[in-house]
């Protein structure tokens, strides 16, 4: 950056060049240039060590142009999960914590609620009762949550809960807490040409809204759980219309498919948190030519978060761990590796 | 890019400056700079007239800052439809041309297809049996051409037959049979900005293989038909099995839904020839704020390329030159609004 400044008269590209837009193009061809802007921390919440190593020496090995794992840019395909590796996904996933402050919101038009489970158990906030209902009450309360409106209407309902909503812990809106680390890894890897996409098995019309103000990632890079939606002309106006029927399941095995879906090509390098990653974590790392990183965040930090693997209802990590030893994965261990977990931290 | 050339000492970043990557993000920013470049015609195979104005002028004014019709670079979506829109789609689609072609070669190992419909009448070359087994008949194609085998061997499959079957009347490789007006108008609107997509019924795995070499739009860029697959661990190496059954069909009200599924957000142009493309076309321009593009090829050079609409088997073009009219779409008269069809014209 230092380099473009000093030379005179083209104060508008320099401006243009400065911004952070332009690094990804710039890192392919300009690896002095780039180097300088790095001089900096570019991961100033990730503690020294092993872990913090092993990003910056894959993103040095594949941004080094020459060198025998060099990566074209365009090939630098870069996959997240969302719930537990962007953001916090106890004490339960916050999608389901808007279906369930959207059935007390709908209630009062549905009085048959209050004795009809499962949505009885979440009008008398009974964890038991609903737990009980299992993955059929699960699906019931998603069908009347998140079906039944347009997409117009229901990136509407679910902005404003997100605007008002506040986790019961942190007393903050959702949308912050997502973790610092987490955040400056993403800026990093699209300032070394990365193009980042979530890889969630959360709803994708749940997290497109808010992606690209939160995380810096546009609607298109975001793949996600969905149910079917239908074409109609309304007067004159287009809709499509959310039906209560699943479309896909972007979890476990569906997460290579909704990768292989939606961006036709491999990543390089994918972060998860849980046994839903597996698959997504396989797909990148096994089996392909060329460098690859997997990273899996384990959830060791019960006092500035939670602490969690193998017995949890909610991002249930245990085959992945185990698959991480094995293949080289690199597990974050928050506890150790993050110096903070929130940006208000 | 001239101004940029003639600043000493910067030729590293001046090649850099001047590659077609950095247009999208100069236009923005740059539009003196950018005025320079576009001083030679962008658009060179378009002859003058209406259609060729209403493309100009609706790029200008969505990239005029400050204008009324401004329009930020994040929010320039483009769809395009691919059979019929950006390469040739008669005397048959040419990824039915595959199919027929693949059951050629797969026919040694079935020998019971000699008798056996809608098989033998491929073997044939019987095109009235063949029309005459009807949709059944071309699922089971492309059932037994296009699953059974997984991912990536499916991608060499296509990738060796479009690398040396040609086309019967131009006796050239089919992707050589792209339209040249639809190649600047792509690279024309990238220039200015927009991402570039497309959204066709053909298959998604069929077109991902070779759209970035040959239309510059990368695969996570592409939306399409797709069949379902089937994510396995084999020996270690994970792959996607193609099943044969249909997971999306993006044709028609599926492709409004497709876009939705995939881009996540409207587009503001939208590029079709037939009425499989009029619920995209709605979606792209009606009941929405700010302005919007809806452009349809009408194929009127029987000479050049083909001559059909309403009564063709492919790409039947009725209800949406009829919608054109009544919602103000540009329709292109390709006889009259194109000065040559092929870059070999």
């Amino acid at each position: 950056m230092k380099l473009i400044k000093q030379l005179p008269g083209i104060n508008r590209r320099a401006a243009l060049l400065s911004s952070l837009a332009m690094l990804p193009l710039l890192s392919a061809s300009l690896p002095s240039t780039y180097a300088l802007a790095q001089a900096r921390d570019p991961l100033p919440s990730w503690n020294e060590g092993a872990t913090k190593a092993s990003i910056l020496d894959f993103v040095a090995r594949v941004t080094t142009q020459g060198g025998p794992d060099f990566v074209p840019v365009d090939q630098r395909i870069a996959t997240f999960d969302n719930d537990g590796t962007l953001w916090v996904e106890q004490p339960m996933y916050i999608q389901l914590a808007f279906a369930l402050d959207r059935v007390k919101v709908m209630a009062p038009i549905h009085p048959e609620w209050k004795t009809k489970q499962p949505f009885a158990a979440v009008l008398d906030g009974d964890m038991k009762a609903l737990a009980a209902s299992g993955e059929k009450g699960l699906v019931e309360i998603i069908a009347v949550t998140h079906a039944g409106m347009t997409t117009a209407e229901f990136e509407k309902i679910t902005s404003d809960w997100l605007a008002t909503a506040r986790d019961h812990r942190f007393k903050r809106p959702y949308t912050e807490l997502v973790y610092q680390p987490m955040m400056e890894l993403l800026a990093y890897l699209r300032a070394n040409g990365f193009k980042t996409f979530i890889v969630s098995g959360g709803g994708i019309e749940f997290m497109r809204p808010w992606t690209e103000r939160i995380y810096g990632i546009p609607p298109e890079q975001v793949v996600g759980s969905s149910i079917k939606t239908r074409f109609e002309m309304k007067d004159g106006t287009p809709t499509l219309f959310r039906l209560p029927e699943v479309n896909f399941v972007d979890d476990k095995t569906g997460k290579p498919i909704g990768i292989n879906e939606h961006i036709g090509r491999r990543p390089i390098a994918a972060f998860g948190n849980s046994d839903g990653d597996l698959e997504m974590l396989q797909w990148t790392t096994l089996g392909a030519r060329g460098p690859r990183l997997g990273v899996i965040v384990h959830h060791t930090d019960a006092v500035r978060e939670y602490a969690y693997d193998r017995d949890s209802h909610f991002g249930r990590l245990d085959e992945a761990l185990g698959a991480a030893a094995v293949n080289r994965w690199t597990v974050v261990d928050m506890k150790k590796d993050w110096k903070r977990v929130f940006a208000f931290d």
